[in-house]
């Protein structure tokens, strides 16, 4: 295929850049930035302040590492929710996928990975060691793990369950009614949301 | 299905934002809106100026009216181009189409548009009045009419035809080697390049 020539280097740029993200290629990244021009001059201001303002300003909870618009989230900060119970999840589509069931009133903590030696992510690389100093602050009287079940999940759920074992809490896991193999933000909210309530203790094998 | 709740306000402003554009959805919009998040601030910022630009600087071209950053494009500007053939497209990606044939010495006229009463859209709308101006101007010798063989292209056609028929230029149509109804920018670059080199003059059936 001929590189193509744009006719702008404003308009190149922006091609270039729209066809970073991730899924899109230069023939769509086109189709985007050409909609672009023929939008007002407001949205498209709208649009970049949007990207601008999420990369400078957005916050991540100090507590459980979701994002936020403050220190601590407002599920952190919302005293009707089981402080005792912690859900922890891989990312943030993780959190909204299971608040979406409507199932779980507990807290959550987000690890930002899991362990994964082939990606070179190692237990240092996410949220773990917060979570542990979390516990030992003693409140806490279960964590749940809600990794995918993935080889890389159960690595996670292992490794934090020997971490955890120590201090006393009472440690489980999601029931396994997903699918082997799948990525938990696809699951559907039903069985998504019965995991969640026919949890098990973590038992070392 | 549950309306999704973000945890942060710029997250979901920046969501709100990425799921207006064509063919994105919020979850789509939410996997780009969180992949950027991953990236360095500089990229961001980089993305963000790209797009702002973009609308603030952009310019068209006082001849054609293709996308430019300057008053006067790079093909109307480039003089080993045959100054006396005009390509009429009905928009950008159609002239950056045929350009990667590399078939087409000629310039180009940007409508911007075809003629579609169901749409609203009538010759005033489009850029009709510009080019019989040029054409009027004297240089212009053959106008090759390049719009997708659609109704609105066929109606389009025939507009521009009889308003160049009294200034005695030859007005011609890209060779219909493209199937019936299909779009222009979809075509393979071979029987698009055919169809520009097999153009047969404007018959009024």
């Amino acid at each position: 295929m001929i590189q193509q020539q744009y006719p702008s280097q404003l308009l190149e740029k922006a091609v270039q850049e729209f066809s970073k993200l991730p899924g899109i290629g230069r023939k769509t990244a086109l189709r985007l930035v050409l909609w672009m021009l023929r939008q007002d001059d407001a949205d498209i201001a709208s649009f970049a302040e949007a990207v601008s303002k999420l990369k400078a300003e957005v916050k991540y909870c100090k507590v459980c590492h979701n994002v936020s618009d403050s220190d601590i989230c407002p599920i952190c900060a919302d005293h009707r929710r089981d402080q005792t119970t912690v859900c922890v999840v891989e990312n943030i589509q993780d959190v909204m996928a299971i608040e979406n069931t409507q199932q779980f009133q507990g807290l959550y903590h987000v690890l930002g990975g899991v362990i994964s030696p082939m990606d070179g992510m190692g237990p240092a690389d996410i949220e773990i060691d917060s979570l542990i100093n979390r516990v030992g602050e003693g409140e806490v009287q279960e964590v749940i793990l809600a990794l995918s079940p993935t080889m890389e999940g159960d690595t996670t759920n292992f490794y934090i369950y020997r971490k955890l074992a120590p201090l006393g809490v009472k440690v489980s896991v999601i029931a396994r009614g997903i699918a082997v193999g799948n990525e938990l933000e696809y699951a559907d909210e039903v069985t998504l949301g019965r995991s969640i309530t026919n949890r098990t203790l973590f038992e070392e094998k």
